[in-house]
């Protein structure tokens, strides 16, 4: 139906999250009919960034250098560390302006369904950050879900007994949610009121 | 907030229409956690699509040559010419399989408020290939808009005095819609039912 590189480019914008084929379709002859510079900007910068952008060695974090701009910051405080489940929480968490820590991105929650355990996540990686930055407090900000919460148990158990106080953000999120949607008020509230595990 | 490449690519996502600055937020995240390959075939696909893919020199249709598919294939009608305003809207009157001929795209509709003349369309184009390709018949099948009916009228005006039969698209498209929205039921009843102007 359509020239070859148009339904090859259908076919991949078909496979991003949330867009279906009509979306697809439309998105593609926007691009066939756009002036060429608008549409080349966009594929070079899906490029530039598999080019350019990595994981931070430290925290799991986007980076554009070996460690992130956050851990490369020297005015955030080590001795607290907000774990969430993707790098793109850290946006969200860092939008409330509440927490001056650093982060660690654990990359999902624990989900034995899924088989996902303590192997698949970034735990061991978060256990050697423990002595090596002096933390003393970690914020399970994982998501308000079975599986985020499952995850905060789980730290809170591995961590406690090494005498790291483990906090979990207050309710105030929706449950069931996902923190991603959270506004800033919300989660800066949950921030401020995080209990102990 | 985000890493420059990353601010990048969300920008870029973000100009596409429909894509607001959440989705593009998303959407670049999923990018940079997917697979290199997966990401890269994305971008590949547009690049490779903008180098190989033109406009018919005969019915500005997408092409991947000189011609499109349609204009190069021997077993279409030539008499007959489906004008629409937008490349995509063939393939929404090709899926109806009620059409042998040929087509011609536009590239819009009328619209004075806009500044959209018939200069700015190919319309000049069209009149070219009445003589060239012995059409007799031209079907307007500009979007059931104001300013596609206008446009539908301008081309009865203009082709019908040199003997050649100007028919609309019947009832049955929902009026103030948009072609790309019809279903093939609705659109090839639409076809059969086409009226003289």
């Amino acid at each position: 139906m359509f020239e070859g590189p148009v339904q090859r480019l259908i076919d991949e914008l078909g496979r991003l999250p949330g867009i279906g084929q009509k979306t697809a379709q439309r998105l593609a002859f926007h691009l066939v009919t756009v002036d060429d510079a608008d549409a080349r900007r966009l594929g070079q910068a899906v490029l530039d960034m598999r080019d350019q952008v990595g994981f931070c060695s430290r925290c799991f974090n986007v980076a554009a250098a070996e460690e992130c701009a956050i851990c490369r910051d020297p005015r955030r405080d080590t001795s607290i560390v907000c774990v969430v489940e993707r790098p793109q929480d850290i946006v969200v968490v860092e939008r409330t302006q509440e927490f001056r820590g650093r982060y660690h991105v654990l990359g999902g929650a624990l989900s034995p369904i899924h088989g996902v355990g303590p192997g698949q996540l970034h735990i061991d990686e978060l256990k050697q950050r423990i002595p090596d930055e002096g933390i003393t407090e970690i914020i399970a900000a994982t998501n308000p879900t079975v599986e985020g919460d499952t995850t905060a148990m789980y730290l809170a158990r591995e961590f406690k007994p090494a005498g790291v106080k483990v906090t979990r953000l207050a309710s105030g999120l929706p449950v069931g949610g996902d923190l991603d949607y959270a506004d800033e008020l919300t989660l800066g509230r949950a921030l401020v009121g995080r209990s102990e595990l």
